[in-house]
């Protein structure tokens, strides 16, 4: 299971530093990942731009966000944003938290946003608003505080993506690659609607196509051509993590066979793993 | 006739991956061409991203879209819509289906995309819209039956473009290069309305404007200006398919000469080969 | 005065890639150049898109538009354009011919193009329309006969920059890199324009305030900082002509000292050649 | 403390690559600081394209503009604008003069900038505007006379940014990694607040909001981060200055320990010695 946690660790870095590549994340906002095996922990970088992460930044955390080790890392302010949604969606494996330019404006002006073509399905039928000043008033924008993470937690409910006005967006999936191909085309959805928006008046997906479409795309063969093509991008960008996953110091003397291309097992094998069973 | 088949998959993978890098299609989309010797065949790539096509990707259907051989690969859901209209329209030899940034605006909106400026007017005089809602109800959106796909090459009759409300294009051509041309700038087109009527009321191209300017963009001289073009642009970004065609097995000991560019050579071949004679 | 011409070959691929990499130009387009010497011809590529424009690939021509030895090369059909301009326009040493997707939306609209920031004002104070429709009816929208070369001349008038309906820009200058630097200026005030009407009311310059910043921004320290700028920016693109200015043929024995670098050399000589004296 | 001058020199120059590698800065605007030792000097390059900056390029100038030693170089132009704000605030440690496309549209229409995402806050809670023609009439546009430069000035007053009609930006901030990431961020603030107003009505930060966020965004981890991502973007895309901070005369035989990372050195010993004591 050691091996796993590292593995998931290249997988973290990797799926990080994709979104940033693809126009999601800029040197703010973060990925995170349910322990694969002790559902009451998760796994998320230290505090640092999304395109730099190395599968040795990714650190432990309880669900009320505290380091499971002591941590001399610098730590993500906003962690509770993550330990607050494991604890209230046990169906959720994976969580990202973004400033999407694409995505912001509907968080600026309260405009809904909703799937206007099929790929865009993948946000769910809808993504209700979250507002920190409803509750708390005029504060730093930062969700920092265990009841700031609970609030926002509540307000995503059962749903796939929540907008917070004036800072943001959170998404979550039963596994880190759903988590991409969500957060990747709500990304575009986001675009597109915007600029059908400017031109005319929008004729989104019905309830029923939106139900239908969503589940549809989010299958094996859709989700493994987009995250080729993502990991293809990547590596030409010349933007991989550094590091081929680490063994476990327990299992240095790992087989040979394995050794080889670690990357390429890892893209299998992570994606297995990430679905983790609770 | 085994070496323009082999010819052609490479032809088809560089198209594939032009469209890519000029920002047509992304993880999603597909290219296909008829057989050139066999009018009730087409060639079109197994399941992938169309940027990472190699030539050994594409496989032969029928025009009922099933494999000619048995095959292992995953295949693209959508190939009725190659199909469908390879059927129907006998002058039609290349067939493109995308999800267009700029184009989908319009298919959102079901705003009339208009030729706006010269090089616009390769999408034909007018194009029209096919909404899957109208006979199908509420799907998944993607079109996969043999009546959908019919339905919608109906509805294209003998334009070169349909517009799918939420969900994107179609596009097709006599030829392989007259199809990419077309797509690229009715992509240009469309991103250039918008942009326009966001200024302001537009004027267009009148009919007569349209009906002499796209059939003169289309000719030789444009057309392999673009394509040089395009080849460059591929070339740098390290994006050409990596391997060069390979020749049929029976024709191997091919003659040393021939062998020295086969890229450049497929360039020109490639052109006329792709004007299938039916 | 054969090694200028040769220079200036050089210096016109620089040009042509220059705007090309900027965003101006793509698959079409094209700049020329008066011959330093003889007034009554003028120098301009072969057909071929600007950013693969190499000093082998330029041409002289006559005003007549009419190359100067027999020509085996595909030509430009739009070279009245240029020819006609420069008969009509003495002061005039450099023409650019575009469709530069943020002036389009001026020519598609007829809104009228002003300089909005001080940049912006070395389009001159104001930039006239030109509707091939208004003398010639429907054509296939090209300026390709002299009548219509002619006519696109006379609209210029005194201006530096004319926009031509559903068409694209033509821009002149007193020398080639006065007629760049105004080329991607005018683009960029062209996209803020755009963008500024979007967002309220435009308050652009006054016909003062034009007239007084114009000249000033094309002096030579302002024109020098942005040619090396927009070089070093081709160079990294590796987006350079391949080839240095070759010597002409009778005087290959050119002096070592000037071959150590052509580029650096020409990048000097070319601004002062290109003021040809008439 | 002649090191640290060196020092300073390649981090203005890095600066001002960064700024021009994300997009704020083209071929034209500048930055400077003030002399870490001597507050009434500041550093300031030779009249060059941010993105070529080098350290050797950095001059000193007293804070009436005039270079400390002759200098045969090329000067800016509109160097008062340092010099003026220099004097007129002496919290202030660093300027950054630019034509952001993303922040002209409101020098243009004159609509006002303000925080409508978390990290906008870092503007200030408003952004002040000044006008040339209110004081001048019509001139080059240029800020050029001490008069013009101190008009700025007073109109700036205690804020962090000001707006100038039809031509730009100013920013100040009492380090240049403040300035940096505030130029940057303001930056974005324009992008996202023009694309929301062309979506529907905006809602942005209260005024409590805003006054909390800011400061809370330019702590040290939030910037350090930020810092770390523009710089390994900017080493990814070739565009380091090119010479490693240069030692003093005097103290050529540094340590050899410390000649070994420069630029990672120069990069924590940059952020305090910015923050120079006045």
């Amino acid at each position: 299971m050691a091996n796993s946690v590292n593995d998931l660790r290249y997988e973290l870095a990797l799926a990080s530093r994709m979104l940033a590549n693809e126009g999601v994340l800029d040197a703010f906002g973060h990925v995170s990942l349910r322990h694969p095996s002790d559902p009451d922990r998760y796994l998320l970088p230290r505090s640092r731009s999304p395109q730099l992460i190395e599968p040795s930044d990714v650190l432990e955390f309880t669900l009320d966000s505290e380091p499971v080790k002591p941590a001399t890392e610098k730590l993500f302010a906003e962690r509770v944003i993550h330990g607050c949604i494991y604890q209230a969606r046990p169906d959720v494996n994976a969580v990202c938290h973004h400033h999407s330019p694409s995505v912001l404006p509907f968080c600026i002006t309260g405009i809904e946003l909703v799937p206007v073509f099929h790929m865009g399905a993948v946000l769910g039928t809808a993504a209700p608003f979250w507002d920190s000043r409803d509750e708390f008033g005029d504060t730093n924008m930062l969700v920092v505080k265990p009841e700031e993470g609970q609030s926002l937690a509540k307000a995503l409910g059962a749903h796939w993506m929540i907008l917070m006005r004036r800072h943001g967006a959170t998404l979550v999936g039963t596994t880190l690659r759903e988590l991409v191909f969500r957060t990747i085309y709500s990304h575009a959805n986001a675009e597109i609607q915007l600029r059908s928006m400017l031109l005319g008046k929008i004729g989104p997906l019905s309830r029923g196509e939106a139900e239908r479409t969503g589940p549809h795309q989010l299958q094996p063969r859709p989700m493994a051509r987009a995250w080729e093509y993502w990991t293809a991008r990547l590596e030409k960008s010349g933007e991989m993590p550094k590091s081929a996953p680490r063994r476990a110091r327990k299992t240095q003397a790992a087989k040979p066979g394995t050794a080889k291309s670690p990357r390429g097992q890892m893209a299998r094998r992570g994606a297995k793993a990430s679905h983790a069973k609770r």
